[in-house]
């Protein structure tokens, strides 16, 4: 089932003369300048990054071809990168996330008019079609004049992964032909993505090599994206150096913790109106995503039930007063049912049928299918209403001894802080952006070195501390955080440097 | 300043044969026809009076006239009136609180159609004008027939006022002129409201005699409206038995405290998208409303400052762990100012110019006095631009060693709960609502009774404790409460009935 | 069974020469000393009293009967009578609740030396019998020369008991016979009083009356002594003017909630070593005291099931996120079981054979019999085993199907928060103890008026609400709350006195 | 300033005939036993290493000299490397820490009587004198007959020091002779230490080469011993494999975290009985110390203020709602003051002169210099009073416009909840003593393996994470823990075995 509810009637095409999205009015780019503006206040680490590194340019010369959400939040993002003295080209990771002010706002630019935009190329708008999102991502990759891109910038791992194939097939001669749905690992996804290669091939042989030549490494945001490169990594058929942005702590602990408390009572809210207080919530896992959650329903005065696979999350989840028990000896109790687990099959069929009438079912963790909902829209007699965009009653057919009954399936069963409400909020984005552009700037840095002083080969790594310790320095002053200095003597004592990094590497945090 | 920016293009008129509000579309009432049975499942104590007290009809007699916001959650308390027996004619009792979904499946009725509507005549739409308003109010309190109202359901008290008013004007046989504008206690609603009773004294000039006759008492549901009504009775004006709804601990204590904690934060993200955690919010009042706030702020991570006048609520919040300061020797200090005193004047232009830039001002306590939103305005030089509707920012300009900064004013200083996110969930609602019915049956069976018999006199009542006890016992289920049952030896020995009530008059939960 | 195990091996006797406790050595008497120095530090009400009315005296002629438990906290409220002019004898109400030291000092005085005391007599030691302890309380109302006292103060109201008692038995010329074991009525303590009454009736049948004659009133402490005054009250049998200081909001809500929040965990660490954390807490009852127990277990990071018989309260607990169960439900899922209901009974011995192995069991509600010790101890087959003092591990015999376990049961099923530490802190008791002093004052003060001027009748009143707010303001200083002060307008606005009272008397805090 | 304030009158010596510390009575010895058994109740993970490992008897020919701590739940960790085959011999790791009734239980043993003791040599008593340390950590050394130990059990690393040390000065043949005061990096305790290497010396020139050889490994509990050991691996010193038991999840999230949590207030509690609720609270340090202690003061209703000097822990503790600011900054507005860095002078003079009245401070961090104890016995003029054990008040002049004013010092500056309370309660001492004994055998396996097929070399390593979470698992069921399993399929999609380990290396929990 293809969910199209909320696609825009007309999808815009590319602009033939300047490559640009087509910014569809002036109001639109007004609006998205007004909240990038206020963004901006609340994104001090990307700002503080201007301030210092603006004078010096130091990614003059960078190409970066970014794919991450196009919210508003990237908007500072990118307007970062570019006071920095890059060039960049963006698409979205995703064909719902896409803010479309945002993206109009950046195409006109700080200093441009919609009749004489000024800023960067974006390539994406909310609700593209698969085919669609796969030529936007292409496109980030294909650069005006002879040059290409020399930095990724990546959300989820598609741009690499286009480049990885492309390289792959390229070699090879041929794309393969498209699977038929029954033959091994179909997906109408990667037949789009083989047709896209195959139109590339034909038109160009040596497309990827010449873009892969160019490439000085990506930076990477994600858990999967992070995924992925480790397994290239350990193939030995990673093109480039990559940072691990995802695990930088001003990023896991922050974004992962301390938005997802923030945006999952604001989905679960603007979904259903529904009260927390006094309700059981149902929270799978108790990782980072999990504590965040678990956190926001207990802040909000509802009980909360955790499960667990591993035991030292369970114990941790135990400690902080929380029950844990499995989904099957509690699913008739709870009223919300959350997954951060990064799983697939949390929430199964069996479990929905046994849920209470009106439960409320979302997932934040990251894949859509942490929630069977293939397996829901499955069940004979089911009937799928739509309450509002984004919220559907499933109403589950009498039986078993159960009278007809419904639940609520937020965004589908993809991520209900970014479907629902706004994802994440800007002084969270902040952290992690942070960590975007200090990998970049390494990276950068590093392809201006002579090879055999280079410090990045082609393996994953992570930001080291001391940049780490930096992203969350550019953040205390906002919160009014005032740091204390160790003394010199200090500092000899438990043997760091005065001015950090200040633990060791395996320090949990 | 009239902020008209949210009305309606164009108001819908009363409909001249039917009487009722104008049903724009099929599609409205059936959204909201929707919402209301979402609503019910999450209004036990309504529907729980339903069950009890449909097949009795205990209200057949009843003419209910109601000022009340006109939301889902009221859809489904009028028609629990309509389901005892009722009759009834409704109003708003606030000119843009009106969910129009919800007025329409409401007029439509749960068996009718928009062709055929079977509900209840609602004199409401989002975004009245106060002489809109207050025909409406009218309405209500002109029944078909020779039959006036018998018993007000009441918000704020306006319905009541009117009334009192008119009954007031007519025995003097005149209507006091308009003041104007800089006379004393000149305002433009006083005019308003005398020019309904004058056009009303004019076409009969005893109407509010009639009516006044027939009133049997009303149920008020607000501290001010309660406020009011004391009044009223201490000067012995009050024209029958009023029931304080307000003061049940299933309201004050329900409503104010955890309705609250779940609607500010809401209202808050909604508005702003700016991460609350690791911020500092002061919270002006730490009666049960700012009790609410606080809690909801340090759930979501924030650093709370709380202000008091009272010593005894000081001591809790600082009992609570709270920072109990005056808003001047921190106001250079917190992210967010959010008042819920219930008094005026709480944050004042001088607390304003001296704010962070970006803070953020709402007010979640009662009347929109609370902020001092005249004042901001006659600022010289002050800049208001909407970032959306109901968020608006105030650009300060430079001085006083001050660059130029700017505040973001939610919901123009009126309930931010209400105006920028959809006020009290429905299980809160059903609490405070399940004690408007209660009452209306109180007074409504009392009206019955030989006079001699009565047990309300024209004075302000509080509800028994044990139906208040009632109140909360019909929503325990819903939250999967098991209540522990004293035995007759336990009853015996602490001296209550085993069915309560249980704790004495003065008992503070 | 009697409980002697604390008891000291040989209890002192009143001082023939000076009528006072026998101090036993300097040691005690300096080491009380610096613990009251500490504990008026902690207490800045009371400091804060002597500071006002020091000067004035408004206590003298004042002729002070006090029983409460004899402890630092009240030396310092003892101290406070003297200090603004009042003459004070003093018993403890609590057989076990002595601080010896802080009795030594207090009869030693700020001012004098063993050997030449100038305090107060006190009558009163840690381990009285029966008999020494009614004894005691009879001492209190015994004053050198035809003067007795003119005002009590009580915890429980066994002075009060005492003197309406007596005087009962004088008007009807005799004392009832002892009861026998398995006569109606029958306890031991009732027997000890008769014998104490029936001395007195023989060595002067006026006593009594003249007792009194004299007495201006009682100020009384607790919800036990006060439900006793109501009941005297109700059958016109309360011979003099009774301030109830339990139900003021700095007593009840401030004693009752946080000083339970603190001695809670405390009573059960001294006690047990248990790690609190991740285990699961069943508190019974979630009036103040059960609010203050979940919260600290809570803070402790407990999960906490809550029981209840009144919807209100347990509606709150349930909105505060705790799942609210009939013990017999989860008697066997908990680790902790706490009684706070002041009712009897409420863990019983089927209970009690259900828990898990070495599950704790402790009261701190206020009576003994919340936890059904007499029906453990018959229990047969049973083994109780002292592991400390206080603290006894009952083995419970193999059988249904069970092995072998143990419970450990506190402080006997007394009050925990005494038994196995020290009480409520100073800062608590300062707020209570406040209380009791303007309570003093207020019926001082009256009986200094004509007959005819007198405000206060043979009733039980509650503190005025403006001193209440009064005993809070002494407390904002210590622990730096700055009040914030309402403009005369701001408080005609909401038509209250600028300097308070601020609330309505049935506002709830 | 030597604090021998709570030595025993007369310490006991060896027993010549047994080599076993003399028992000094049966009744110490069954207090011991009693406690011990209620401990093994709260040792889940310990009692089911037993379990599991009883019959197999891995360690069996291991020769365990231990050096921690030697209280009632070391007591359980002896027994239980005992009964999983291992010789043993134990001494404390500290002067004050011996809980006597736990040494004494464990020389008796489990079967044995004090007339036939059959447990363990234990060379520990409260109160030992440096001299008395030192001998005792010798001893357990030396083992009767010709072998020595074959593994360390060590806390703080004294133990493995002792080795290190006594060979370095064997090989040099010469043991440095004695610092005089004055002289750089001179301490009492070095010379103690001297001394017993040259008495080793002198009896046996080749003892440490002996006692080397044999040795194959050490486990060490704590982030100093680590510290030490990280520091002799770098050098190429280090004579054998350690494994480091301080970085296990399971020791440095739970026992750091959750134990502080519990032993915090108890140690302020029990120490001075002030309420904590409402107070100030200043925690320098938020690692997994601090953490617990801003949360346990959270707990009880305290304002808490945190000091960091790390930009990351900084921003967490803002994210958590805490205030951060500096010491200097708030160091009149606090009432307790409380250190967990691990750092020297973070509490210095001139901030002790700068408190309030009364305030409190206290280290639960892990130096005594922490807080600048030795300056504070410096000032001019002060007066230190005991309160009682471990409690000071210390006077500090008036001057400087301030009034005569004093602070309270819990435990000298030492770790307060071993000072002041019990130190962590058993069940979390179980995880970190599961460790310890899973690292035992560990090691003691690796030995039996041929030399090319060992593991472990001169190194120091972490536990493998499976293990980790083996320790977190056998503490679940205690907690009323279900854990959810992976389908085969689900484990394949995140790519982890079923049985875990979970998460990569660099997760942080």
């Amino acid at each position: 089932m293809t969910d199209t509810t909320s696609a825009p009637a007309t999808a815009p095409g590319f602009d033939e003369v300047f490559g640009k999205y087509k910014v569809r009015s002036l109001a639109l780019a007004e609006a998205g300048r007004h909240q990038i503006r206020l963004a901006e206040h609340e994104m001090p680490g990307l700002m503080a990054l201007r301030e210092e590194f603006g004078a010096a340019q130091p990614l003059r010369g960078a190409r970066i071809a970014g794919s991450l959400h196009m919210t508003v939040q990237t908007a500072v993002l990118i307007e970062t990168l570019v006071a920095l003295g890059a060039q960049v080209r963006w698409a979205s990771c995703n064909i719902f996330s896409t803010q479309d002010e945002a993206a109009a706002a950046v195409v006109v630019g700080p200093h441009g008019t919609p009749a004489d935009p000024q800023g960067v190329p974006v390539f994406a708008w909310k609700g593209e079609s698969l085919e669609e999102y796969w030529d936007c991502t292409e496109q980030i990759l294909l650069w005006p004049g002879e040059e290409g891109p020399n930095l990724i910038l990546d959300d989820g791992g598609d741009a690499t992964m286009l480049v990885h194939l492309g390289l792959q097939y390229e070699r090879a001669g041929i794309v393969p032909p498209d699977t038929l749905p029954g033959e091994p690992d179909h997906t109408h996804e990667m037949n789009v993505v083989r047709g896209v290669l195959r139109r590339a091939l034909e038109s160009d042989p040596l497309r990827w090599t010449g873009i892969a030549q160019q490439l000085g490494g990506v930076t990477e945001e994600t858990t999967t994206g992070v995924h992925r490169l480790y397994h290239l990594a350990e193939s030995g058929e990673l093109l480039f150096p990559a940072i691990n942005v995802n695990d930088s702590v001003t990023k896991s602990k922050f974004d992962n913790k301390y938005g997802i408390r923030h945006s999952l009572p604001d989905g679960i809210n603007r979904a259903t109106d529904i009260l927390i207080g006094g309700k059981v919530a149902f929270v799978a896992g108790y990782g980072d995503v999990g504590k965040g959650a678990a956190e926001a329903f207990r802040g909000q005065g509802a009980r909360v039930i955790v499960s667990e696979v591993d035991p030292i999350c369970a114990l941790q989840a135990a400690m902080d007063g929380f029950q844990v028990a499995r989904l099957e000896d509690v699913v008739g109790e709870a009223d919300f049912f959350i997954t951060t687990t990064g799983n697939k099959d949390v929430v199964r069929v069996e479990h929905m049928l046994a849920m209470k009438d009106k439960a409320v079912v979302g997932n934040i963790g990251h894949f859509d299918n942490e929630i069977d909902m293939a397996g829901l829209e499955a069940v004979p007699g089911i009937v799928k209403t739509e309450i509002k965009p984004q919220v559907h009653e499933w109403t589950l057919p009498a039986g078993d001894g159960r009278a007809e009954r419904s639940i609520i399936v937020l965004s589908e069963g993809r991520l209900l802080n970014l479907g629902n409400a706004t994802g994440h909020p800007s002084f969270v984005m902040s952290n992690s952006f942070a960590n975007q552009v200090i990998g970049q700037l390494e990276l950068f840095a590093d392809m201006a070195r002579p090879a055999e002083e280079r410090q990045y080969e082609r393996q994953v790594y992570r930001l080291p501390k001391v940049l780490d310790e930096k992203v969350a320095r550019l953040h205390l002053d906002a919160l009014g955080v005032r740091l204390t200095e160790l003394s010199p003597a200090q500092a000899d004592y438990i043997g760091v440097p005065v001015q950090g990094p200040y633990k060791p590497e395996h320090y949990r945090y």
